[in-house]
């Protein structure tokens, strides 16, 4: 089973990018599911109802977001009834929408997926993820109800990203980190099977502070006096993420290897899927 | 001209890595420069002054650190009269050592390498790493007093690294980040012709938690109760960081590529120097 | 109904003074329950069980704690059975010890005594604070199961324990926060009926760094490198903490006053129990 | 030589309560010098040139500030030229206005006022507090050229306020922290003759968190979703800050102690005043 995760789209070049280029991947590379996160896609702040649309259309499977997920109020409306968007799984009880579901990929396989948010270093303050992750897999467990699952986890610290990549090694497909926009290059299949990757990077332009137009954060830094708003970046944006080949028999990781897609950075598509 | 930047050794395997295959890549890469950090290659806190010296045997002409700089309290002694040894040039005034030096090259050229340390997310809180730069460089102009100039920023935070990066292009060969001990890919040439890769990833253990055993990290992030100390974790390392081609007329880069040589990332070493 | 909160002990100056003032003052002042926290008798980290011990005999009825709580690794053994002793109760599940309990204090009444700790500024994570107090409110009512209560909320932000105690307002006898270590002044009743201070202060040597030798922590500050321990100030000690007048027929407060007896603050006794 | 310090004004609320009752203290209280912080004057957020000449008309001779200092961005263009505002002084060089400047008092005297940042729990990250205190204080030295010298220290960690007393315990008539928007009761002379308060508060509705309604903060901290806006509670405030009766001899502190007048509180007048 091909799996395929895209990091955070950032603004109208990022979220441009991927509904461009999207289609032709999913077709040319025989994808069986595609997940993208979302927090940055509305300007940099938070998605709207339409660029969900639009994405799911360009052949995304599954939205997940992050520490953004609010940013643009009118998520707290229908996060509630948008079957494949999740919201971090670790907010408190009561909060508009889900974390973890089951969706039905291309193939048939049953995946789960789950969004849960880190705490070093990241506000708000959320629930335990480790907890959370617990209560999920035990919930739908790889190999029971689950043919395979991903996880992105949401976080800033590569410690916590790393930790939880060996606490869910064996239960997961697939632990991607995002946040950083910053693509990595440690993709690696762990001890117990688990694809893991400390950050998918970001689909927006790299000529950037995080896909942000960069001279309001480069003001901030110099100036520690705030300038203006800050604004996504507008040149043409590189599309990241990591490509999982997935094991029909066990859910767990075959092999895992990075995408880049764009201007910016070295380009690059999972070998295997050539 | 030719420079090899590597992230921060981890511990006994990763230290003993660079020393095994430095020697070899020195001088089958021809390589004219080569910097390592060494912040935690002593059990990974700190450095001694033998390994320092073992470091620069192998074939490191420049030690370079961070945070954990002053961990092996040995080094606040050493650190004056050591000349190939930097700690982050932002510490306050009457810190032992230096924070930035020119060093002249196998091939002849004077390089100006300076460590720095981000404020985001880092401790201690150091003195504006911007300005330090900006003074640095402007003591010590490229094309000018330095034909090459590198710059080890040691920090967390994508944001600040990035930022960082535009601050200084066009004035610096290469920036290339450090801390959070996890390669990154997004290694390019920047509009003014900086070299820059946001973290050059470390030189130790990748199955772990930043090069440390992962298990009491892990028992942390789970119970929130110490149960032991942290201690480097034993397997094979991999040396990971990055390459330039440095321009001889302009200091600026030519080209830039990871290197990674280990059992558990994607191996590469830079193409324009196969 | 008379209870007494004495805060954070520090070191021998501070512990010894809590022990020798106390039970004079239990005496004198007719105290019916008296609560102190410890997490920093033992040299500033963490409590002993002989100190726990000797805190009960001088007339404490429950100590709390608080992030220092395990620094003496000993009291992870017998936190299960000190029946006396709290911890925060957001501590994972699975943590040894118990975080609220009721206590019956000298005149027959049943007080809920809980310890919580806040999230923001505060390390390690624990889980969140305001759900946890819900759940120990609901478990044990004040009116019900419970003639009175008692919340120690252990946190930095003035921000988290001002909104923590307009989230219990009415559900609880007393709010009170430690681990700043400076008495506040703000001791007022909410509109519910719930006496609130901020923070309690320590009990300790105020000629100091929170009850600190003041000669590391200010070196860190101005060198940003460690050159000794932390170190208890050795100092005589000024107990600081309230004294809540508590209504036996509602639970709530009727009056609150801080307590604070020693060489280097403005000595001051509850009026109401002058 | 009587000198009143007052904190953070917040909102409508607390700056109407400065300007109401400021000129009868000055008056009653025969005050020489009137030192108030306005970070938080307008709305919570900031100060207008328009609030901060009414200050000055009521009788303040300096208004200091904080983090929230810009948050009116007009305060940008007159910083410069209104001789009676401070920011915090370790600001980057090139930032508009001043940190720390002489003042003439009621009786003559010559007073050093200094408004400074703190590092520990804040943003923006400004430069060395410390560093640059040594600096403001040698150029303007105690006893030469100013008769007294009052450093307001605008900062959250108890602990850097009380290393900050303590470094120049012996070179100010006062340190007095403000920003946690809660008095403190630890008011002190230290060893050197330097009066201590590690916080002001603020003059504000003690009805709230932090001055602010209290409904969104307490949203955020159990939804960790915003619903709306911040904005300043309406209640009638309570004016806090601290008497300082300073020696014209050696321009060190003979005395210190609260004042706190309003409804929530417990009122105080320093009683060397009464
Ligand atoms: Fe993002
Ligand atoms: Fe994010
Ligand atoms: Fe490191
Ligand atoms: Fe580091
Ligand atoms: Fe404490
Ligand atoms: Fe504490
Ligand atoms: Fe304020
Ligand atoms: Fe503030």
């Amino acid at each position: 089973m091909r799996l395929l995760f895209l990091g955070d789209m950032v603004g109208r070049s990022g979220r441009t990018a991927v509904w461009e280029q999207l289609p032709a991947l999913r077709n040319d590379l025989n994808l069986d599911f595609v997940v993208v996160n979302g927090e940055n896609a509305a300007g940099g702040f938070g998605i709207t109802q339409d660029i969900l649309h639009r994405t799911l259309e360009a052949g995304a499977d599954v939205v997940t977001t992050g520490n953004h997920v609010w940013d643009q109020r009118e998520a707290l409306e229908w996060a509630s009834y948008e079957q494949a968007f999740l919201r971090p799984v670790n907010f408190p009880k009561g909060t508009p929408g889900r974390g973890a579901s089951v969706f039905v990929a291309r193939n048939g396989a049953r995946v789960l997926v789950m969004n849960i948010m880190g705490r070093v270093f990241m506000s708000p303050d959320l629930d335990d993820p480790f907890a959370a992750a617990e209560r999920e897999l035990a919930a739908c467990p790889l190999g029971e109800q689950a043919d395979a699952a991903l996880i992105d986890f949401h976080a800033e610290a590569t410690s916590e990203k790393m930790c939880f990549g060996h606490f869910v090694d064996g239960r997961a497909s697939l632990v991607v980190g995002t946040h950083t926009h910053c693509p990595t290059a440690d993709h690696q299949i762990l001890n117990g099977g688990t694809a893991y990757l400390s950050d998918a990077g970001m689909c927006g332009d790299y000529d950037s502070s995080l896909g942000m137009d960069k001279e309001e954060p480069l003001n901030r830094f110099l100036s520690k006096v705030p300038k203006g708003r800050f604004e996504a970046a507008g040149g043409p944006a590189t599309i990241c993420g990591v490509g999982v080949e997935i094991s029909d028999r066990t859910g767990l990781a075959d092999k895992v290897a990075p995408l880049r897609i764009g201007p910016r950075l070295e380009e690059t598509i999972p070998p295997f899927w050539r």
